[in-house]
């Protein structure tokens, strides 16, 4: 699996709309996507109590899919409407990442683990394969 | 929910033991925040064939907790045990991003959306607060 972080760097005055990208950016990105979008995750970056930036990045998102390839050809078709919608909600550019999931969830992995007993191994072979931790 | 985002800048030539930091020094973090820590992610930023970085980070890990007062009392006493520890993976310099979680995982919004009809809401009213989705 792979995470395609998008991370609009904070500067003073940057402009962002954070309900915008809630709520029509990322559900644009993911009509367009649809399946190979596994899902995606916000960030919004916090500031102090004058409004001022504590953190580097004024918001990110991450797109989780099963490859680069999956990403490439479901993206690439949509990147320009994607990107004409930019201007909407921020004045930003955007820096982009493309990372190899090590570790998805810390948590699902203990769960899985303690699925995959030997007992739980023997009876898997008995009867097929078995669906993946939810 | 909040995230702390730990991001290893990349460089030419930057040490980064991929290895170390998924099995010993998350595992080190996890061990010291116990329950503070939801749940952790770890990103390998990907390279080319050449092993020349894509990605402006080497690698990035997100910690998941309740609130910035969780974070902060529960890897707090342990801050300075936790950064002696950093030279045994790399001799890059991390940069630290914390975050509101605006949407977790849009996968599980929908899902849990799905679970929240008319008709369970009503169900629920009358057998008491259920339990959140999973």
């Amino acid at each position: 699996m792979i995470k395609v972080s998008v991370m609009y760097p904070n500067k003073p005055g940057v402009r962002f709309d954070h309900e915008y990208y809630r709520t029509k950016h990322l559900p644009l990105i993911k009509s367009r996507m649809r399946a190979a979008l596994k899902y995606y995750t916000i960030d919004k970056g916090l500031a102090d109590r004058e409004g001022m930036p504590l953190s580097p990045y004024v918001a990110m998102c991450h797109l989780l899919c099963d490859s680069v390839e999956e990403y490439q050809s479901s993206f690439g078709p949509h990147a320009k409407e994607i990107r004409e919608d930019i201007p909407n909600f921020t004045d930003a550019t955007s820096i982009h990442q493309i990372s190899e999931v090590v570790v998805e969830n810390s948590a699902k992995v203990e769960t899985a683990a303690l699925q995959r007993s030997p007992i739980d191994r023997v009876r898997r072979h008995k009867t097929g394969p078995r669906r993946s931790a939810p």
